[in-house]
């Protein structure tokens, strides 16, 4: 059976917001799995801020993707052919797949995933790197005690939506800080939260100073520029700030804008550090074990905004990530099984 | 006897670097000590970076100096009157009497120094205030490794020369950043520092990659500004980054310039924390001991920056410390014993 492999390339590096001509639409056909591998059919693409990263040359804490290399992304999808004892084919799998429709795999960096368990978007959310990014880095860094105050920018987001319900689990006071009154809504009606600053329509410091009276003991940080800024003149003394993401200079053609209240670390004796999920790797069980019993329990839900299109579509749902169109987390099926 | 105490007081809060205009010059009759009080002779005060934050209207870690109140100040003095059963007349004690030539104190924060063990200066510097923030802020936020490279700027002043040297005393690799050759020289000479990067005449960024080759284990800042920046972006896998002052941003007019390269913190997992040395009170006993036992050894070397000229000279040589003319711990006698 010949099947053919339509793959995003990244055609050049991108300056600013990425444009239609950094991308190549490459087709090609697929190879038969040789000794040791299988042949994964994608289903569902993760679609993250963190790409924009991946995209640009120079260290960082994961190799840039090469030009002319397919675009690095998270997946779900289904053996479709093997040769590798530990992976069958119709077994559902999770890897760093990338944005094409066929993947040829060793296994390394794939895990098995159970669709009773939870809808496969699920696998790539809640129970996937965004949700053990949001469990590690509350948990591990954030370290809040119940009673405490927990600030999560990005918050109607993929990872900010799990950070918030998480912090109510463990008994905090949760503020989430989105863009729209409708983010503001659900983030309080439906995850929970005992507050959200609409940072469109409101001056975060001072709904701040209403929403976080004692001072913010946890701020877990999605989005960096002006948001970190007013955050860091509410700290409580000793704070935590996760640095998790900087979405909103992403895009910057202009330099980084660093946090000019930064020496509000030093008054309120804080700390600011960041995190990558990948050196969790050893407790990734741990974390969907839990992540998981909660989801069960309905003590969290996982709310996924699933958009089709596939392949071709990825430069397109990427640009609205950076919209903050999505609400929760952001997925692009490539087939609907 | 009827003495005459001459103060400086704060008239106006500065704008930018002080101007001669701030502040007040007042004489005014030295009081008896009351019941339970005691009176200090005022021979040499500690001239401190921090001082600016002090003159500054709004929250901080300390109440800021009000206007018309005695300039705050750390010094050392000698009891010539007491109705204090803990403090006899000719005792030695180092408190925060402020600029001016004799305080009224009731003791508390006030301790007995020993003139035997060091020079008074030497009770402002390295067994002082200045020594325990560089042994706290080192050893507790820093928590260098033997072998790691630990990176300090302001290193030729009074923080930072003996933050270097305990670094060298625990097996670190020290990196010291100033400004000038003859600091840098004395760094390496007399210091032991392993390499000293001159910032008025090196790029900073790339005499890091010389001479920590290895990346950043530990960045004890005092700084901030280009300077915080540039090591930044030479962060080792997990470094910490002690945040103990900005010197560079004290007297700005702009905002301060917050530090665009952050995300390296994300990058490297590594963390920014603040440090006031007040909350070592409990340990301050502790620190002092580890820091006279390695003076006694020879294995730690106090250099204090002595001026003369009493309460008048002290806006001038405020000034000279931002200038940074002075090479060791800055100290304005009042007395000369």
């Amino acid at each position: 059976m010949s099947r053919t492999n339509h793959q995003l390339r990244l055609a050049q590096r991108p300056v600013g917001q990425p444009k239609p001509t950094d991308w190549d639409h490459v087709e090609e056909p697929v190879g038969d799995p040789g000794d040791g591998e299988f042949l994964v059919q994608v289903l569902h693409l993760s679609i993250d801020p963190a790409m924009r990263g991946w995209m640009n040359a120079g260290r960082s804490y994961i190799p840039p993707v090469e030009i002319g290399a397919v675009m690095r992304a998270a997946a779900v999808g289904r053996v479709v052919a093997s040769r590798n004892p530990g992976f069958a084919v119709g077994d559902h799998v999770s890897g760093t797949f990338g944005v094409q429709e066929y993947c040829l795999s060793n296994g390394r960096g794939v895990t098995t995933v159970d669709p009773a368990l939870a809808a496969l978007p699920v696998h790539l959310g809640t129970l996937g790197l965004t949700g053990l990014t949001a469990y590690f880095g509350l948990l591990d860094i954030g370290r809040p005690q119940p009673g405490q105050t927990v600030v999560v920018s990005g918050a109607a987001g993929a990872v900010g939506s799990v950070v918030g319900q998480i912090a109510k689990i463990l008994g905090c006071r949760v503020v989430g800080i989105a863009g729209g009154e409708r983010k503001c809504r659900v983030l309080v009606d439906d995850f929970g939260f005992d507050a959200a600053i609409d940072y469109q329509s409101e001056d975060v410091r001072s709904a701040l100073r209403r929403h976080a009276p004692d001072g913010v003991d946890v701020y877990f940080d999605n989005v960096g520029g002006d948001i970190l800024d007013a955050v860091l003149t509410r700290l409580a003394r000793g704070a935590r700030i996760v640095i998790c993401g900087a979405v909103s200079q992403y895009n910057n053609t202009e330099p980084v804008k660093g946090p000019s209240n930064y020496m509000s670390l030093l008054v309120n004796r804080a700390s600011m550090t960041g995190m990558v999920v990948f050196d969790y790797a050893d407790r990734y069980a741990e974390g969907i074990a839990q992540l998981a019993e909660w989801l069960a329990a309905g003590r969290l839900r996982s709310l996924e905004h699933v958009v089709s299109g596939g392949v071709a579509a990825f430069p397109e749902t990427l640009l609205g990530l950076f919209r903050g169109e999505n609400l929760g987390k952001l997925v692009l099926t490539v087939v609907d099984e």
